[in-house]
């Protein structure tokens, strides 16, 4: 059995895999940290489905980019289960895990993730999902720029992205929106296959995709 | 607070929807039934958003076609919520909420159920989910007279349709397989409003889209 884990987001989502299908996936999207709610939701997932911690196999994470707080708890949750159960950590790009959605529909993918701040977390996939601009921050109007055939927009940012979109009168294809759903990165891992092995020093040395300095950091160093 | 619920297939759905956006989902893909899992499901969802039942302001039920018992299950569960808290229920069907898997991504939907003993429950949509074939019951074999062209596959049918469909060289869009997502059905109410208000007579007569007779009933006959 896999465990999937995506906390980039406001909202957060765990799940687990089998058999080459998903077990058991929930999405939430509760006005409480994940730091409270990752472990209980964990903890009832495995119980609904009648196992325990040590029947996991691999950990599988989206890792980012997103909120500082909930990329943290989300890795730090991941490697801790890891390393107690010896077993392989693979980390995905949550942008690409929202651009899944949209797999294999005719045309390009710009996800996008709210960064706060008037910014926004994009990326840009071909309908195979192959990155074709690799996860950046950018300001809203910046993406005007980027030659793009009428995508579909994917993620936490894209009905801010679209509305700007939409008022230059350049087509995009808008999305229902829906929370990222970590069973997704079950089948990103399938799609992009890997080795998977437990390696210490590969674990102890993961970072969230932060793509940019915490706004602490900014005001610490504003401060030199 | 509105509750989404859908049993049709093996694997079971719930979510949770408030202020324009889905507030909690789980999918459960477990061996065990539905009678077992579904009310504990609900709890432990309404649990996680420190609300009540008394909270929930309508019902949305994926209402099948698909396994008898499941489908008992889910309307009956509906029902009673409706009836005890007074609330409206409206029914989708869930081949349509599997179609939703790819609103609007530029072709045809052919959304694809398991109705075991070698059939299949299927019905047509375009990009907009607006109905082409109405839900039935098919010997896989029939769908090759359908004159589809180069839809999408969708539900818990469709690796086995599109196999068909390889097989013959007849072209066709796979998708990656997902259980059922209930959180769909507040999509669908979107799409399609309806005045939505408790109506205990129109609430009593609901009935489970069936499509066809259960093995019982079919043997009950046989014996006349």
């Amino acid at each position: 059995m896999k465990l999937a884990l995506d906390t980039s987001q406001t909202a957060g989502s765990i799940a687990l895999w089998e058999n080459g299908q998903t077990l058991y996936s929930a999405c939430f999207n509760i006005s409480v940290t994940h730091s409270e709610t990752l472990m209980p939701q964990l903890d009832a997932a495995l119980d609904f489905c009648n196992r325990q911690p040590a029947d996991l196999e691999a950990v599988y994470l989206g890792n980012g980019p997103g909120s500082f707080t909930g990329l943290r708890i989300g890795l730090a949750t991941a490697k801790g289960i890891a390393y107690g159960l010896k077993i392989p950590l693979r980390v995905f790009s949550s942008l690409q895990l929202s651009a899944l959605q949209r797999h294999q529909c005719g045309k390009n993918i710009l996800a996008v993730a709210d960064a706060k701040m008037r910014e926004l977390y994009a990326a840009l996939y071909d309908e195979n999902l192959n990155e074709l601009v690799p996860p950046g921050v950018w300001e809203p109007e910046a993406l005007l720029d980027w030659k793009l055939d009428n995508p579909y927009f994917v993620g936490s940012g894209a009905k801010l992205a679209q509305s700007l979109f939409e008022e230059k009168g350049i087509p995009c294809t808008p999305v229902l929106a829906q929370p990222l759903d970590a069973s997704g990165l079950f089948h990103l891992a399938q799609l992009f296959p890997e080795d998977e092995a437990y390696n210490f020093e590969e674990l102890a040395a993961l970072e969230p995709f932060y793509l940019r300095e915490s706004t602490a950091q900014v005001r610490a160093k504003s401060k030199l």
